[in-house]
């Protein structure tokens, strides 16, 4: 069983779907803590009605990375509350190397678009303004790049042509919520081999 | 009614879906010639035995890229059979600015993957280097780029684990099949739009 560690900064949808699927037997985990850098997050309140530890932890200097002393403080905690884990559910802060060798191969993340395509901040956005047809979402795991680790799962949406970035992004949250448990999964039962930068079912 | 003019290198699989689908009435077209850059190019073959004009033409001293007394040559072909349409298909030349400004906004590629992911040569096998596991193919209108311009269709696939290079394009290139001629009926049937980088259907 996987004892996940969620970290976040918005309103948590992932970390929910996370939780239905553990709750309707899909995902073989339980949920340790849920971290977030922002004090007011959706994703601390989700947590707290659902009885698992919600912890805020200020990520100051820093504004666009974890790094320094509140990586050291997010290590902490995740080692405290057990996490073997890491799942990056929505955290808009880089993941540096403290973090990376502290859980090796065991930080997850989901990015809003069909990696290599659309890296960066609002994925859906920049898929609309490339006038891409297909989108999507990818779950990987985190390595010191951007959007760059090895990929497990990716998920396919169309884009329509009266599509909003508000429209396009609620339909590829829709597969996010159906792809990062499913990639959790796949995880928890040992499916997962990593062999350079792919990622094969066993 | 188009007047496709094709222009391929190789063994014209997707010259060979065109003519199957304007034989089925799924698409309102004729192909008028069809133009190889390669003198020993199946897609010569297959024009013939379809009875449609099979020009060979020699594009040298270039070898990446059309352009020159080859360039006008093309040019001149394709006026002279009456082509309002330029299709390429598996043309592995870059087209340059005199056939762009010949038939403006009336030259389309396909291209095997979902761009603007894994532009260029071998789509199939940059797509299983980097452990994407979905792919596919992408009809788009011509720009001066190296697969850059406006995306008309887009069809996925996924990448399987035991994959080759060789499986992967084979897949690929069934979506291709359909691809092709989705997008050039929407371009007869006067249902496509360019705004910026989008294309809209109308």
């Amino acid at each position: 069983m996987l004892a996940l560690g969620i970290l976040g900064s918005g309103k948590g949808s992932n970390a929910r779907s996370l939780l239905e699927a553990i709750r309707a037997g899909r995902l073989d985990a339980r949920v340790v803590c849920v971290i977030s850098d922002v004090a007011g997050a959706g994703i601390l309140d989700l947590a707290r009605t659902r009885n698992v530890p919600a912890i805020h932890v200020d990520g100051s200097p820093f504004r666009t990375k974890l790094d320094g002393a509140a990586q050291d403080h997010v290590i902490r905690l995740l080692r405290e509350h057990g996490a073997d884990t890491v799942v990056l559910a929505g955290f808009m802060r880089m993941i540096k190397s403290g973090l990376l060798r502290a859980f090796p191969r065991r930080i997850l993340n989901i990015h809003p678009a069909l990696l290599p395509a659309f890296p960066g901040l609002e994925a859906w956005t920049q898929a609309l303004r490339a006038g891409a047809k297909v989108s999507g979402c990818t779950v990987h795991f985190v390595d010191e790049g951007m959007d760059t680790g090895p990929i497990i799962v990716q998920r396919t949406v169309p884009v329509l042509d009266d599509d909003t970035p508000e429209s396009l992004h609620a339909r590829i949250q829709e597969q996010e919520h159906l792809a990062y448990p499913e990639a959790l999964a796949l995880l928890a039962d040992g499916r997962l081999r990593i062999e350079g930068r792919k990622v094969i079912r066993t």
